[in-house]
């Protein structure tokens, strides 16, 4: 389990100074990412306020434990995410004292790089990308959309549902939207017809990418999923709702999703969000306790994830009018999730399913139990029927060609410093010809 | 589009013996594989008779073309599947010239392993998994099981139902089948309860390898779709149907398939399957066109693949008292594929997912339309309701600890030498502790 110490204390400044009241990377956050600047190679890099250290650069120059440079030498995080939960607290531990201590100014300064300066890439190589479905607010107006009576299935509340995606078309946030051809076929046609998605969607998630993984045929016991978890990102699940509705049945979604997943560049650390840890949401009165291989008492004490999710929508029109983005939600994961991401961990390898590390797992779309933080438009327009206004004087039931989606996610608790995700941004593009 | 020409002259032979006659490998086949060999490095090679021909080996001594060196000197096939259908027309060429001019011996032998001395590997690093469902008649019988009157969704017969496996538990053959665990709820019981799953069962499928990919966001039209299509190999989706029962709604099949999908480590080639095309089977009277995307009039008139398939299993008591295989199935590929592999190409590329080489894909099940190559034991049991005889007494209506299974191909035309994809074996150990 990952612990409060002296890397979270609100006290602690960093001597670079964009840091120190940095919304998102103030030095308590520590987050890792791939980057490259000045036409180099990309390379494994920290944010720390506006900049980020090299940890490349710095491995070489002996500024880090030598036994960690080769895992953080390479151009993605896989390795350095393979040698498991010791030795990322150790490199939080030693990197927050490096980026305290003025008297190492001189020797680190060189390895700084400004962020408006450098191109994020995947942090990782993705080996596979598997999508869950825990959010229950979420999997509730969705099921209540076919079945008013009776929204979740049987399974739910026993199953952390989930499926593989696509790990092929995964990108770096910034990567354009280009608005996917399809089936589709609306409930008044006879026949199917092929073209341009006209209910294309979002979907706020949150990225959990794994760390040590597990061997063919070998389970992770739940007490254990935690330290199998390398760090958190921003996850935008894009989906064609009209391609989605004819092609889903029976095996799942297929095209409607794996056109383009989203993810914020910067992925933080377990050792990170140790402050904004809280119990996971009580289970309603009549809801199954989880099965034992994935019941655990420090587990529900402390696996909710109290990371506030933000989502904003500009259109084209808004842009150029100079008006601010639309907020569409304000949400917390915590309170939007029935299974923790260890129920996540453990599930997906009950069966001997080998993770490896560096893969990225979906938690499925986060909506609140009311209105105010709906994750999806399917959701927030009552699947099309209630188009909501922005000051443009648009209106928008799903994405129209120009629009630019913006997730963003921060932390706040009492006596911690407010810690961030960066965003995860997309602009949809035109189907091409 | 691949043509016949003097590479499957039946009146070819080689001066390698073990090839002419051989059921699987003659000189008119020239499988490409990954194997190691005398504790050195896997490396890509040729199955020829008895021998595999080292590609690397032989690129270093200049026996190939200077330019394909580097994407098969290394250990996986990602890089040679990249440069596309006309090296692997050439390649052929220069292999089968090589392999039947008994003048080249000597310069050759060098680079010949024994198959019996090498083990074979994976041939490609599998980015991406997917598994097709256009085995109409699987699908049938397996829908018929839920909706007697109306096996078919509507939307089977315009869209190639697909959806996203696992790669990374993907394994060659010869990989011990360890007994999953996870979540089953029996229709008798209240709740479910995690334990060994009791209904293990074998899919018999081809595995599609991409060759050249695609850009994110670009298509690949269905005329050119056989280009990006590097071989073929033998595919056991290996499923576990209590699993999958409770699992599967709303969003497809995860853990019950996720733990292992077997593969035959041969990838025969378009080339070699020249001579065994044949036109795809006509839709019934009534069945709608494929949509103008999915049509051509060259893959509907050569699409179909005359791949025999073979499916044995025999049990330890079985071997123990030297009983020979019992056969569960003997069918064939193009009789059951309602949907090309082209069309199983374009329609995954259809919104712009970009397909890599060396991506895997699995058809789907292949059940003939009578009982004689029912391509399950859900299928051949009927649900495990009719548990088949066995020479040893025995019955089986899902797999038991110890059977195994193995799944054969090969391919007979009039005017060609018969070729064969070798077999994809799997042994069911118990499960874990």
């Amino acid at each position: 389990m990952t612990m409060i110490d002296e890397t979270h204390d609100p006290a602690r400044t960093s001597w670079i100074d964009s840091a120190n009241g940095h919304p998102d990377f103030p030095v308590q956050n520590l987050p890792l990412g791939v980057f490259s600047a000045a036409g180099e190679d990309p390379r494994i890099g920290v944010a720390i306020g506006e900049m980020i250290l090299d940890l490349r650069g710095a491995a070489k120059a002996g500024l880090l434990d030598p036994s960690w440079s080769g895992a953080l030498s390479g151009s993605a995080l896989n390795d350095w995410f393979g040698r498991g939960a010791a030795d990322s607290r150790a490199l939080r531990r030693m990197l927050s004292a490096m980026l305290c201590d003025e008297s190492r100014r001189a020797e680190i300064e060189p390895h700084l790089v400004a962020q408006r300066e450098a191109t994020m890439h995947l942090p990782c190589a993705i080996g596979d990308y598997t999508d869950f479905y825990v959010g229950i607010h979420h999997a509730t107006n969705v099921g209540r959309q076919f079945r008013p009576d009776n929204p979740l299935l049987p399974n739910y509340k026993y199953v952390p549902i989930g499926y593989h995606g696509r790990a092929s078309s995964v990108r770096p946030s910034g990567e354009a939207v280009v608005r996917p051809s399809g089936q589709r076929k609306p409930p008044e046609a006879d026949t199917p017809a092929y073209g341009p998605s006209r209910r294309l969607d979002y979907e706020l998630e949150l990225g959990i990418f794994i760390g040590r993984g597990n061997r063919l045929g070998q389970t992770i016991l739940i007490g254990e999923a935690a330290d199998h978890i390398a760090g958190y990102c921003l996850l935008n699940d894009w989906s064609a709702r009209d391609l989605q509705a004819w092609e889903y049945q029976p095996l799942g979604p297929f095209l409607a999703k794996n056109f383009l997943t989203s993810i914020s560049p910067w992925v933080v650390t377990p050792e990170a969000l140790a402050p904004f840890r809280k119990p996971m949401p009580a289970r309603p009165e009549g809801d199954p306790a989880p099965l034992p291989y994935l019941a655990d008492d420090a587990d529900q004490a402390n696996g909710g994830l109290a990371i506030k999710l933000d989502v904003t929508l500009s259109t084209a029109k808004m842009r150029e009018a100079g008006l601010k983005p639309h907020r569409l939600s304000q949400g917390e994961a915590a309170a939007a999730m029935y299974w923790s991401a260890a129920q996540i961990v453990t599930h997906h390898a009950s069966n001997g399913c080998n993770l490896q590390p560096g893969d990225l797992i979906g938690t499925g779309t986060l909506s609140t139990a009311d209105d105010n933080g709906l994750g999806s438009l399917l959701e927030i327009s009552r699947g099309g029927k209630a188009p909501i206004s922005l000051a443009s004087g648009e209106t928008r039931a799903f994405l129209e060609d120009g629009d630019e989606l913006e997730l963003a996610a921060h932390c706040e608790a009492p006596g911690a410093v407010r810690i961030g995700f960066g965003t995860c941004v997309g602009r949809v593009l035109p189907a091409q010809p």
